[in-house]
């Protein structure tokens, strides 16, 4: 990093990467080989200031220190940098230690209310205890061909007019192996979800032999959204990330990701997909 | 909706629509024309659990009921949809008040610490008073042409070699109206822009005259954060919402989107693009 403030210290050894790798299965559109890919790491990063809890991020572990300073300022925290007094990752461990000057009143108040204010930011705690209570292990016999994969993606695609109008939203679609039973479009990849997740539950509809197509990008809080709502199967138009693949091992998951025309690739549980057994 | 549950109602007037109109400028490859253009609506929404607020988050107003329900689930607050004693809505005014029966009491302290746990979602409370306090009205004398604006995102996506290898990241760029001076990847669109956001402080870099190139979509989050960081234009790849719009009007923000190829759309204070005026 370019003119590192004197205070800031990095106790967290080695520094993470921004990419690892992972063994997949890619379709290369006559047939499936076991390949080496590169992957965006996703880590958490919990921050806290003067002591206490402030908020935890997940992110891509590079720039840590701008990071953590453009978020104290983004949250009103702090105008200047002057402001902050020392500032130490812990980066292995996952912890930014801030320790501010002048905290003035209302911002005191912030701190100790604990907001959480950034994009696929949670508090640890609340990501550990809630989620481990809620996302449990998915266990189905649904098999998918690759061919199913496309068709699903494509119908995705079909049904979405308000993406083509405005190219503005992301979609999710609940399915079998062969339809599409609903698709829900937001402006916020967890919200289209969310729908689905809400409509299943009112409706009462099993979704053990369920799939879930999405047009958004796969972290780890949409495994564990796939998790929750208990399906085994993800299929997406986009890339995963690192934290989200090894969630997808733990629960279960089938991640098939970067479906597009002719091609995909299977992350995780490749044996629900019937060309990689 | 199918099916509705007995106890859900809504008194909040005329449903929300998923998208809108807007007045702006595009750029076809040869000239500028002034246009109406279709704009996904981005609306923010209250969720009060037992007359306390649990949570705020931006969303698409549409099939409101299951993204409560979903919500409160993937929260861990319910499993199963009758546990929800009533649900009533106020769309018009932004809130969903809900009663739940036997909420346990690891939910009840949840409640109590109101977490934020949806992407892009943010406590109310949080959105006017901090953001009010951050966020100022843009004052700029800077003018890009539509040449400069094609020149700034395509040095964006060149200089994206992690995005290229994993697909999995979003890119943010501070520059002048001539070249990029530094380029920031994250997996949260937001992280990008804090790490550009914490490195200006850090190096103490005036942003009067700066332009952010952006690959991700433009919601009322990364509008807010350009007019905290203190830029007048933002360029983008993707896609902006209404909110997101209304909020750049506001905040004297210029926000340039959809920038691919040779073709760009201007939908706010187009007196900054040369080609506009």
């Amino acid at each position: 990093m370019e003119n590192e403030q004197e205070q800031d210290k990095d106790l967290g050894g080695p520094a993470l990467s921004s990419t690892t790798t992972w063994s997949i299965y890619r379709y290369n559109g006559t047939e499936v080989l076991p390949q080496e890919d590169t992957i965006a790491t996703e880590a958490p990063l919990t921050i806290k200031v003067d002591g206490e809890e402030f908020a935890t991020l997940v992110y891509t572990p590079t720039d840590t220190v701008d990071l953590v300073t453009g978020f104290l300022a983004s949250e009103g925290l702090i105008r200047f940098v002057d402001q902050i007094e020392s500032l130490t990752l812990e980066e292995q461990r996952g912890f930014a230690h801030v320790k501010l000057r002048h905290l003035h009143q209302l911002s005191r108040t912030m701190v100790s209310k604990r907001f959480i204010g950034s994009c696929c930011g949670k508090s640890r705690q609340f990501y550990f205890h809630n989620d481990a209570r809620t996302a449990k292990t998915v266990r189905t016999n649904l098999q998918l061909s690759v061919e199913q994969c496309f068709h699903l993606m494509n119908r995705l695609q079909e049904q979405s007019s308000d993406f083509r109008a405005t190219g503005g939203l992301h979609n999710a679609a609940l399915c079998t192996a062969d339809e599409l039973l609903l698709s829900r479009s937001d402006i916020g990849r967890h919200n289209a979800l969310d729908k689905i997740f809400g409509h299943l539950l009112r409706q009462r509809i099993p979704v053990r032999d369920k799939v879930i197509a999405f047009s958004g990008r796969v972290s780890s809080e949409v495994t564990l959204k796939a998790a929750k709502i208990g399906v085994g199967v993800l299929l997406s138009k986009s890339a995963p990330t690192d934290l989200a693949l090894q969630l997808a091992c733990d629960l279960g998951i089938t991640v098939v990701g970067f479906i597009r025309r002719d091609q995909l690739t299977v992350y995780t549980h490749p044996q629900r997909i019937l060309e990689c057994r």
